[in-house]
């Protein structure tokens, strides 16, 4: 027990070795027996050979950590059990079960022991629910920084794993696992395969914005564009002060465009499609690896998850009890024993859970609502601050500039400060409305929640610059107005078309967000934290001092640590760092090397935080990283919709198709830009829309804009040209066509990469014919 | 032993207990323990009221099997351990494992028996494949018809499953499962499911078609074609022989083709995309509840499949060895202990299989490319039949009719033939090139291959029918010409559409396959082996008859049956017709009624054959369907593209839509059939392929066609119209935005429906507990 006021009281809880043995047994514990080591198998002599060089080579990339260096073997192991005694190697008790393993033991313990006469709950977690117990944690093994020669897991991982000097080394998986449980080391594994993913795809976007720049010299259409003698007098694109321009004006947006803009990115992105199945296809082997290793194999979903209710569950179960007390409360309390749990009070019904439903509902939709609403707050901010900004002669100039700039970083900050609301919010409130049973239906939701609101929040601008940017604007003469006189003309994109900007708009939101959440939020706020905590220590002394003068122990060490709160915000932020790097691939081929470079420090940062600023996680066993999978292969599969829509609808690569094949005379692209540009006869342009003093210097009859459409003379002017529909025809079987070939190959994919890797399924059949005989001989001998 | 010219000699093979014990210890077989029966839950008090009155309702459709009273009482039940007996409920020792475990242990350990002096070959399946035995299979129960009293399994089967008479019943799964084992149990619970889902999606079929009956009066273009006084006047289907035709003469199959290509179709084509993800996300629930009293929730992949390698595969390797006979080949054998198995000699290498693989991969192109060549013959056959039968003026009138009809007849022919071929030589010999090691990866193989070329062969034509007839005519004046003056007038459909020559098409095939193979191959062909070998007998007069004359034994009688040789082609033929009730249900909203009608027959034929004509099978544990659960839902993924393609491009629908929304006038289909046609100048028909000898009573200067073109006198004739390439974007937006929602609801389907039925998951996790307390107050008593 512990008081405040008086000082942290501490319970040091130790499990001996006939707790252990049950536990170990009820848990289908799998430990190792006594049959000998054997080696894995490494294929034949060839592939030994190549194996052999490239641990040669990759030796000073591997950590050096002791268990790493007999990888190839692996004891034959069977779930404990108290019969089999002779089976396993025992040869001390105290250290036959690993650390984490004892520690899971103890939290299982603790977690189910009821506590019948404090408020009738079950389990550690509801004593700290209720405030009884401050906190519960297992103990660190020492101090990460002590300059002694004794070595620890903890320091062994400081050295080898959790500074930013050993950023080039692979990540001592094993040692991990076997410090902070499965839970902990398949998420560090699972980084760690997606960065090693990145650098393949960030070499090869990198080679195609190389490819980009090498013939930006030989693309005709921006050729044609910045060439001074094609003057094409374009419509203004304000009304009143804004004069005709000429196209060439717009040469620069043109050459840069072509960088994003060229047949290299449609490779790319279906190159990247086909990326994120492999990277998945080839997780879920690096899984089932772990899992054999790990001994994970056997253990059923069940298992895994914890069966206890969770203490807000059992506090509203109750509260409905109390309510219906036509049964005496007491006599209920007490007869709950698994037997009786048909009964219908004891169970939250549909109506119940009702009211916590709707609100949880109306809450995501409140919170998409206003997500939504401040994207289009941005975009009225552009529409009326480009209005006011040209009427003022000295801004004008850079109108442009100033307010997609300004707008972008207002997208940015409310992206960041939403994040971390709506983060909060879904751990704080989100779970409390609707009360599911057990603690993983609620972290599925939850994360499925979080994962909305989060994803809506980071893309909901990149999707309005992609798809509905510049769709909306109307033609000359009959411009669409919004709020009575301002034109949408800032919703049309820049002269190099939406992708430039789609582009732009990517790599500010991407590169802001990774840099100011790493530097800010995940550096920076900790150490205010910990500066906040020693302020108020050095306020407050009492015999925390005196602790602190003496040798502390490891308790008082860890209780000054953070508490570990599970590893949500670690997944989202690299799931939704993986949307950037597919959704809109076509668009920014360089987003895997930000990627990169973003994840390289990451996986450092986060495994600095583990070893040196958190209390000891909990070992949790899983065997797979749950909900975050199918996230992200959901991802994937929307990748390839969204950028064949890019592809199709947000760059000019399909028209530039559809005129080199059936319009051009001789088969280039020269003449494509007048193609696309429709005639507009500036004697129907509306009263007052006129561009005042003009100082064009040509007298202007007609004015060209970016449409197809009819020309003035035609019988029906301004209505969509045939060339507007075939363009269109050819966009949307553009979309049937890749969207179901990269579907096809991505099932192929799939089919061909099997899920247990060869080796390893021939192992485990190994490893049961192998038990077998074990078994028979050990039988034989008793 | 078995020597044939003396008769058949029978070793019957018994196993005691101890075996029984260790075989089931190894094996890791649950049987229920000693743990009173409790009762399974069935949600609250209403939903028990009503679950009792259904069950009353529908007490007269349950078969009256002993074991199906007590449904919702299951043991508790727990892998068999020598060492744990206190635990189980031993009554008697000889039943104590009933009749399939009992067969299915002794099976295993034929199998697995090595048999070193003949041929170092392991067990019972390379004695067999060597010709030394002739079969094994265990024992039936006894006669299914015999008259007396007494009661056994088979003929309790009979009685209340395998009889036409009660076609109306449920079936009894649970006596499937314990006297065929769990595989076959899985596929009859699978087909009975499959049934009763079909059920609702023909009630929807029937009303669609109903729908479609009811407003053909109101359907405008068909009325416009049928009125006489619009009078279009056609351009002539055939060089010089045909005439011009007015299209009121097309007016009986616009009304038809109404029937299938109207607005409820395409919701029924939603529905039925739905319909199949509710099926499999059904059938998944199914299995896990089936796992789960069937006590199959614990076994994993491995135990399942047979870990042995199939008599091929080991031909192989001992022949490979024999060749490269360096070593001592007899030492290599004796050495043949799991240690060595690393030994690149005693595997196959990618060298060894390649040839393998080449020869299999060229030959399934070779019935893929005769499947394709046939269909293309068939088409060669009407252009050339209808070339030839439109010379013959006594012929002319019906030379369509007959045409068509021998055509989808020949087809139909064909496609019956090639089925067994291929299923044959799939069978055969598709295996024998490629040598995988293991039955499983084996079966998957062969049953994939099998698949590809089934449903080549069976879809083709149709495939033709619906995407690419009619597309490559070409137009008047310039059409299309094969072989040198062959007009493609054949590939043009009939003027009601296309959609109504593949209904027909789909219809014929569909049911043509079914009646055939079901009497034909299911009842006739087992019957005249039945016949063959009863003359065979006949002339062979020895001690067969002798101990036909006495009271035959068990063995003779099962000896005299039909062996079993896997459930492939009831699968098979099952997903082939799945196949025809969703990817084209677009076009033919019958085809659930006609699948249902089938379907009831097949169970109880199936049942029949199960029960009467063969011998028992191996019972077989295994927890799924296997890659037959891939392929169908495969073929649901594919039926979505599929008829979002149907409706798109070969039926009405889109175009309709289009005239109604943006070029009608007051908004209704007035006007549509004239939209829909272009116009042709009939002064540019090419010399020699005016119509010879006119009857038409007016003079033609125009004539009609149905495409979207530019007419004669505009400044680009015959080139496509604006129409066309808005038509053409309308009906990609339409595959894009159905396919995209329609995999969207599946996927939200998918996800909403819990894979593991909520009451089996809560009642998995009491039963844990209780085994827990089980244990606890077991080991207490001891």
């Amino acid at each position: 027990m512990q008081n405040k006021s008086q000082g942290s009281i501490f319970v040091r809880i130790h499990a001996p070795w006939q707790v252990l043995a049950r536990e170990a047994e009820f848990l289908k514990i799998k430990v190792p027996t006594k049959k000998e080591m054997y080696e894995i198998k490494a294929g034949g002599s060839i592939a030994k050979k190549f194996n052999a060089i490239l641990q040669k080579l990759s030796s000073p990339l591997q950590p050096r950590v002791p268990e790493h260096s007999n990888n190839k073997m692996k004891n034959l192991s069977y779930p404990f059990s108290r019969e089999k005694m002779y089976l396993y190697n025992i040869q001390e008790k105290d250290t036959f079960f690993d650390n984490a393993t004892r520690s899971r033991i103890v939290h299982e313990i603790l977690k189910r022991t009821a506590c019948s006469r404090a408020n009738n709950t079950m389990g550690i977690n509801s004593l700290i629910a209720n405030n009884i117990y401050e906190a519960a944690y297992p103990l660190h093994d020492g101090e990460y920084d002590s300059t002694g020669e004794d070595m620890n897991d903890r320091k062994l991982l400081y050295q080898e794993w959790a500074r930013y000097g050993v950023f080039y080394k692979f990540q001592p998986i094993d040692l991990i696992r076997k410090y902070f449980g499965e839970k902990i080391g398949l998420y560090f594994a699972w980084l760690g395969l997606y960065t090693s993913f990145l650098i393949p795809s960030s070499v090869i976007g990198v080679i195609v914005f190389l490819y980009g720049c090498a013939t930006i010299e030989e693309d005709i259409p921006s050729r044609e564009m910045c060439d001074h003698q094609n003057s094409f007098t374009m419509c203004p694109l304000c009304d009143k002060s804004c004069d005709y321009w000429n196209l060439s004006s717009a040469c620069g947006t043109a050459r840069a465009s072509h960088l994003f803009d060229n047949p290299a990115t449609v490779f790319f992105s279906i190159f990247m499609a086909l990326w994120a199945t492999m990277f998945l296809e080839n997780w879920k082997r690096l899984q089932m690896r772990l899992g054999y290793f790990w001994d994970l194999t056997g253990i059923e979903e069940e298992e895994v998850s914890s069966e206890h209710s969770r203490p807000e569950y059992e506090t509203k179960v109750r509260e409905k009890m109390l309510k219906g007390s036509n049964k005496s409360v007491v006599q209920k309390l007490e007869a709950s024993t698994p037997e009786d749990d048909e009964d219908d009070e004891d169970k939250l019904t549909w109506k119940d859970r009702f009211p916590g439903y709707l609100m949880n509902f109306a809450s995501i939709l409140f919170m998409i609502a206003l997500t939504f609403s401040i994207v289009f707050g941005v975009i009225v901010y552009r529409i009326t601050t480009a209005a006011a900004l040209s009427l003022n002669k000295a801004t004008r100039s850079n109108v442009r500039v100033t307010v997609t700039a300004t707008a972008v970083i207002i997208n940015l900050v409310v992206i960041l400060i939403l994040d971390e609301i709506y983060g909060a919010l879904s751990r704080e409130w989100g779970c409390s409305f609707s009360v599911p049973k057990t603690e993983q239906t609620f972290e599925e939701r939850l994360i499925l929640k979080a994962f909305l609101l989060k994803f809506v929040n980071a893309y909901s601008p990149i999707f309005y610059v992609a798809f509905f940017k510049g769709r909306f604007v109307g033609r000359p003469g009959s411009y669409v107005y919004v709020f009575d006189g301002y034109r949408m003309e800032e919703a049309m994109c820049a002269p190099g078309g939406c992708l430039m900007e789609l582009c732009i708009q990517l790599s500010i939101i991407m590169l802001g967000k990774q840099l100011i959440q790493n530097n800010i939020f995940e550096i920076g706020v900790p150490k205010l934290k910990k500066l906040f905590r020693k302020l108020k220590d050095e306020t407050e002394p009492g015999e925390t001092n005196s602790a602190h003068s003496k040798h502390p122990e490891q308790w008082d060490l860890d209780y000054s640590l953070e508490p570990y709160t599970g590893l949500t915000p670690e997944y989202m932020e690299m799931i939704i760092q993986f949307g950037f790097v597919t959704l809109f691939v076509a668009s920014f081929p360089l987003a895997p090397v930000f990627a990169l470079l973003n994840n390289v420090i990451e996986v450092r940062l986060d495994a600095k935080k583990f070893v040196t600023e958190l209390r000891r996680p909990d070992a949790v066993r899983t065997k797979d990283i749950g909900i975050w999978f199918d996230i992200l292969s959901g991802i994937g599969k929307f990748s390839v919709i969204s950028n064949a829509f890019v592809i199709a609808i947000t760059s000019d690569f399909i028209p530039r198709l559809v005129y080199q094949y059936s319009y051009s005379h001789n088969g280039t692209l020269h003449g494509f830009v007048n193609h696309t540009l429709s005639f507009f006869n500036v004697s129907q342009l509306k009263e007052g829309t006129q561009p005042e003093n003009s100082h064009f210097d040509q007298e202007v009859q007609f004015c060209r804009f970016k449409d197809y459409r009819e020309p003035p003379w035609a019988p029906n002017p301004y209505e969509f040209s045939k060339q507007y529909w075939s363009v269109l025809s050819a966009r949307l079987a553009f979309v049937i066509i890749f969207q179901n070939l990269v579907m096809f190959l991505s099932v192929l994919v799939d089919w061909m990469i099997p899920d247990i890797p060869t080796d390893i399924s021939e192992q485990i059949k190994k490893e049961k014919s192998l038990l077998v005989d074990f078994f028979l001989k050990e039988e034989h001998e008793k």
